[in-house]
């Protein structure tokens, strides 16, 4: 039987050179979180549908890849809809789940919790180039702080992340819902409708300040308050300074934090016209944009009223997610795709060899830590074989003639 | 709205302390096998139901948690039986995966292939104490290698991975399929009743050779054959010579050149009652048992045909997979939970100290690669919040009095 060997539609394999540079990346993103105190946690890839329908997923909850239920629970006669007939779902980001376990375990989580989370999730979106139905996502939170201590804390250890994996040069932009809020009313928009015109606002990179107009005249909105917005955002478009005098006395203690703690490798900068999708989002928010990349690199905000909804009580809660796979793919068009280590083959001809002396050799030279050991079976043609040990990603080889090893002899590629 | 915040059924939560420690030990398992040469790749959760259905998962087909197809492909009035319903599954090992993936990619990969994959499998069973339905599996597999090199090779490192974790005094259990094939056709039972055979044979430890006896004498095979079998299994049971006699020369090698490379930390013995169940395997089985623990924490052996289903030509295979969530369970049940780590907190009070002067004192702290350092707001009842941050599991504090920084200070837990 020959099947479809391609992986399901919409999502990737990783071979050595990518795997291995996923880990890499992985590894220094959580090593750095830790050094910061956050701890991780995890959670099961399937959740409740109920918590994953629950509203604070906003689109992504349309895009659930769903668990059909199993057994004698499965009723495929008597199933009037979807719903019927499914129990739980893949998990579309990490948020939700964070929420539930703290729900889960509130009397013994001393508050601050600090928490990393570094996990798969599934949406099944459209697939496109560069986007996959399965990916990673790397989140710091923190639950139980209102204070802007925590902003200033996922913010740097965030950014140190970055620099950890060797990013320079990219700029934290930040904004508060509150000024959002507070610039509408401003403007002159009434409070039902401050959601539609963040929509808008939203979308400003992308459709420009005519595009905003359009959107929002369609929904008929007050002509003078689109005016007084229109004209607003051509000021921000123009200088930093006039946008200053948005500022809230909390960013701007944020911003100063983190500038003086940047060592001038990266930016913060004041953006009134950051919103970020989620609309359960209640104080600041943030992105990470790379010079010379599109999209963000990370992003998040303060959600001070979500665990509310699951345990009935207010817990204040912000969070950063960087963007790995974004990450990942910058390294890749920048060619940092092979972790590169030196690689020793044993060459053992069984023939010949003492099977015990060739791997004590091996083990001799692990020890050593210079090299990745692989004991290798010696063709016949050898010369042959070197040139598919270098394809390997072998550096050197070692030979063991009559139990006498010789030293480690480079391979050389073809560019020496 | 209040929702039900357990995981979902079968599954399970990590918090902090035991998250740690599994990502400790998944981190151990990867590094010792990169140092022998094996290489990580990854494959997607889910994987198209045909190739899952494919006949190799054995009774884990029945344990599929299958995923609703979506959007127009999703025809609920017309589906007649489940699997019109759905289009993928997740995957319950990662076999199955790799040969997929080496399927998909033949001309790419140089063989042999020494490859690692420590990802979660999924498998709907009946949930029960220390079993889950999402489970994390550690496999390393060689591609492409006839010879016993690769048996060697997959012994000595899974043995590494499980010294470096901590184990000690465990004990390779080594059989081979073509043993236990001889031994049938010696006992006298025909080669289409091997398999039966060796299902009774799996089970020796539960049900003993009486055990034994009623479920072969329940399937009518000849009483002459059952009775042969019977008598060697109660030679087998009283002392290691006379099971040697069945040993093969392949087998003697291996058992020798493992053996010199253990240092006596671990031993490798001929057990010729081993059947291991997967249908799959073609050549030598084996598994880890570690001394005073129920169950193994290891498994594999060799499958030449599998592959060969995919892509119609046979290629050798080999693999071995640790028991992470085993293990796991028993460095737990050791005590062994804790990650240890100094942990310091800077205290800040925001109305008072300089937030640029605490978070350099944060950062020359974490440079120092002494401490987990984390920003901590100074609480009004600071002798209560002392101990909350022992909860916390912080070591260290410091204070900041009017931008002098005191030395670090040794929090006292209740033992002292």
């Amino acid at each position: 039987m020959k099947v479809n060997t391609n992986p399901v539609r919409g999502m990737k394999d990783f071979l050595p050179d990518e795997a291995e540079l996923r880990e890499k990346v992985k590894r220094t993103i959580i090593d750095t979180y830790t050094t910061f105190g956050y701890r991780k946690i995890e959670t099961p890839a399937l959740e409740h549908l109920e918590l994953l329908s629950g509203g604070d997923g906003g689109e992504n909850e349309k895009l659930i890849f769903k668990i059909l239920k199993r057994g004698e629970k499965l009723d495929l006669a008597g199933a009037k809809e979807e719903n019927d007939l499914v129990d739980s779902g893949l998990k579309f980001d990490l948020t939700v789940s964070l929420s539930r376990i703290y729900a889960n375990n509130q009397g013994n989580i001393p508050l601050p919790f600090k928490v990393i989370q570094a996990d798969y999730v599934w949406r099944a979106e459209r697939p496109q180039k560069g986007r996959y139905r399965q990916f990673m996502q790397c989140d710091i939170d923190i639950i139980g702080e209102k204070d802007i201590i925590a902003e200033i804390d996922l913010l740097l250890a965030s950014s140190q992340a970055l620099l950890n994996i060797g990013f320079k040069d990219f700029t934290i932009k930040i904004n508060d819902r509150k000024v959002l809020h507070d610039l509408a009313d401003k403007w002159g928009f009434e409070e039902k409708d401050h959601d539609s015109v963040f929509i808008a606002l939203d979308k400003l990179d992308k459709i420009g300040v005519n595009g905003i107009q359009k959107e929002l005249e369609s929904k008929s909105f007050p002509p003078e308050a689109i005016n007084a917005m229109l004209a607003e955002l051509k000021i921000f478009n123009k200088g930093d300074e006039i946008a200053d005098s948005f500022l809230s006395d909390e960013l701007i203690k944020v911003i100063e934090a983190v500038t003086l703690s940047s060592n001038g490798q990266f930016k913060i900068e004041f953006d009134p016209t950051l919103v970020r999708g989620m609309g359960y989002y209640t104080g600041m928010i943030y992105e990470i944009k790379c010079d010379g990349y599109d999209g963000s690199v990370g992003g998040g905000g303060r959600y001070d009223k979500m665990i509310g909804k699951r345990i009935g009580q207010d817990v204040p809660a912000c969070g950063i997610s960087i963007g790995f796979e974004r990450i990942v793919d910058i390294m890749l068009e920048q060619g940092q795709e092979k972790v590169k280590k030196e690689k020793l083959a044993i060459m053992f001809d069984p023939e010949k060899d003492d099977v015990k002396r060739v791997y004590a050799e091996a083990e001799m030279q692990r020890l050593s830590n210079k090299y990745i050991v692989s004991v290798v079976k010696k063709e016949k043609k050898f010369g042959k074989q070197l040139k598919k040990l270098l394809d390997q990603g072998f550096t050197h080889y070692t030979e063991i003639f009559d139990n006498k090893t010789t030293n480690t002899i480079p391979l050389k590629t073809n560019e020496e």
